[in-house]
């Protein structure tokens, strides 16, 4: 074994920071042996000095992250920053300066993915990030070489612990989404402010992530289409009990049918209680994989929290270790095949439609013709009357995003379409 | 992108060597560019040749697979003949020839692993093995790579598919186990002569790969105890039922408390239907992972078949290629912890065990009493009696493995004790 140790540099000591320094402490052993040569803990980069960091050398933490990434000395940078800058630049910088980068950032990394790329492959460096999708679930390093010989069509996955707890808790007791909320924050499951998970822009940055890694094609979070699930009620959840689906926020890349485009979204959606992705509850994290050879495959973890993201983190330390120690790089950027990332509208699914319909006969023939009419087959009816007001539940094949929304407008403008409840998509059939 | 292929040596093409050629065939474009040179199918050793072989130019087709590994040229074989020899000898000759080696001989991997990998490690060329286990289930690759920074406690899998289709299948018709081998045989999950998979011997092998991975340890078949599932009765379903559990055969390889020794065993044993390895149906395989930092990780799909093995066998050509063309190799060996591997009476579970017993005043207390003797904790008694006979169904607390056997031997001792009508172990609690 070489004796020499690999310099360490450690952006951020938050939770997950803190872990990943504690680990390469008290694992030291451990992590020199699977790597070959020592790991040592150069430097920690944080906002404010003076707080006492427990297992940390005082002398090792510093304010300025640049001139840390600027050393020259450090092998690889740790970066668990989060957010776009610094980190953005941080990461540069510590590429030119001879550094391999190990990342959880998401937002940055669905951002700019293929400028860090790019700048990791002209330094000849690497950058990881398997913390950056689904915390400690080995999910980027499969899809990127497990799968590297096969052809993967679709990836649904929950990769949002919050809203998952809170769809999860609106499933079992009943409870409405403030109550759910509520609840989640008590426990520490959602921050303060919770509208990056419930809006879905934590997971939609994941999704652009996925699909660029299964279809080797560039997907920028501009090109995933993203609804947040703080408008689903308890009435939804009662809907799908009926159809024997339950509700989850789902991120979902697809290959189109003729594999010439893929399209990537996030959404909450009804998916069947048979499917494997129903059962995670909790703040846990599953991704279902689709692909030519395998078959279904799904990868089940926490999708947070320090521990499981230090996982994550050391897994790619020890990886980029050991390409620094023999001269080589990982897998970079495959966008080879530059697929058309094609608009939510051309998104085939199916739909659960509730409207609010005045109770008198004719008006399922007035609704049934507008779905007609715009090449939307429908599945089945039901309907409900009660004192001149009724409801009617229509589920739908699969169609086109694009030709439902032509449809709910039409909807919208009969006289005796009185609103429409809820639309929900129905996916993993 | 280098334009000089990689030249890949087939040996064997049944049913997942014929789905390899045909993949490297069909997407022969996407595997150059993910890999950065092409690959070339260089020749492909079998038993017979005259048989045509669909996709594949009879001209590479040989019976000579010695002198094909001893070429000189070749880059990479993929072994998927099977069984020790003459894989063994091919595989070595291959490293000494200049070949990375791909394979997914579970058998031979769980028997000789240690000595492939030196022969590999002398000659510096690759091993890989993903296919070996749980089919197209990224699994060696998270556990070696992903999960090279964290200390894994335990690795607990379906790793069966023919026995997982008979026991669900007995699970979900309450049908006995011929009856339900029978099917599986019907359907082609199970084979004519099903004894390396209902005897437990192909889950053994599995789990001496994952244990020795799991815990950087030298795990030998032989230290694997095993044990088939050719007794489990309808009766010890109904069992389960009571239990909230179901049955399945589990490969389980554990640290121990004291993180100094490890074992391997396989075994049929209840887990509660809330484990989410309770609801993997028909022949699919699943493996739970618990680990220090990451906590519970699952990975689930199809443990076997063509396709998804070939998906498994092709994601490792991708990366042995890479390495090639970087002049690096991947992750090889990793023994370096040397764990004390400990006897199945070492084994720390919870048992049930139904007694048919002689209906009369004082059999419990002095079946309770020989628990006690042997250290045995006692959770639950339940007793039912009928015409002069009785059983008694126990749930004990944790205990050792040669503690609970103990206790067996001086039950049926007992003049009250007419027989041991089950013993199963219960997991995953």
């Amino acid at each position: 074994m070489r004796t020499r140790p690999l310099k360490v540099a450690l952006l951020g000591c938050g939770v997950v920071g803190s872990e990943v320094a504690r680990i390469m402490t008290t694992h030291a052993d451990d992590l020199a042996a699977r790597i070959g040569a020592p790991v040592e803990l150069a430097g920690v980069a944080v906002r404010r000095t003076g707080k006492a960091r427990e297992g940390i050398d005082p002398a090792l933490v510093t304010t300025d992250a640049t001139a840390l990434v600027k050393r020259g000395d450090i092998d690889v940078v740790v970066e668990v920053i989060g957010g776009i800058e610094p980190a953005r630049t941080l990461i540069t910088t510590a590429f030119e300066h001879g550094a391999s980068v190990v990342s959880a950032n998401k937002a940055l990394l669905a951002q700019d993915g293929a400028a860090l790329h790019a700048a990791a492959e002209a330094n000849g460096k690497d950058l990881y990030y398997e913390a950056a999708v689904a915390g400690a679930i080995p999910l980027i390093r499969p899809l990127r070489e497990s799968l590297a010989g096969d052809k993967v069509n679709r990836v649904l996955g929950i990769v949002n612990g919050t809203t998952n707890f809170i769809l999860d808790k609106m499933d079992s007791t009943g409870a409405g989404y403030q109550e759910a909320l509520d609840e989640a924050t008590a426990l520490g499951y959602a921050e303060a402010d919770p509208t990056a998970d419930v809006e879905g822009f934590d997971a939609a940055a994941k999704a652009a992530i996925l699909a660029g890694i299964a279809f080797h094609t560039r997907v920028r979070l501009d090109d995933v289409y993203r609804e947040g699930m703080t408008e689903v009620t308890a009435a939804d959840f009662r809907s799908a009990t009926e159809m024997g689906c339950t509700i989850k926020l789902l991120a979902i890349c697809e290959r189109s049918k003729d594999g010439t485009s893929v399209t990537a979204r996030v959404h909450p959606a009804m998916i069947p209680l048979s499917h494997p992705l129903a059962s995670v509850r909790g703040a846990y994290n599953a991704v279902f994989v689709e692909s030519d050879a395998a078959g279904q495959l799904m990868f089940y973890g926490p999708g947070a929290g320090g521990s499981p993201t230090a996982s994550a983190v050391l897994g790619d330390l020890v990886a980029v270790c050991r390409n620094r120690l023999s001269g080589a790089t990982g897998p970079g950027e495959s966008a080879y095949a530059d697929l058309t990332v094609s608009p939510m509208g051309d998104v085939v699914t199916r739909y659960h439609i509730s409207l609010d319909v005045a109770d008198k006969p004719g008006v399922l023939a007035q609704v049934a013709t507008v779905f007609a009419e715009h090449g939307v087959s429908i599945d089945t009816v039901r309907q409900q009357g009660k004192d001149g007001e009724a409801s009617l539940v229509v589920v739908t094949h699969r169609a086109s995003d694009a030709a439902l929304s032509g449809t709910v407008e039409a909807l919208r403008k009969l006289d005796t379409v009185r609103g429409v409840a809820s639309i929900m998509r129905v996916e993993g059939e």
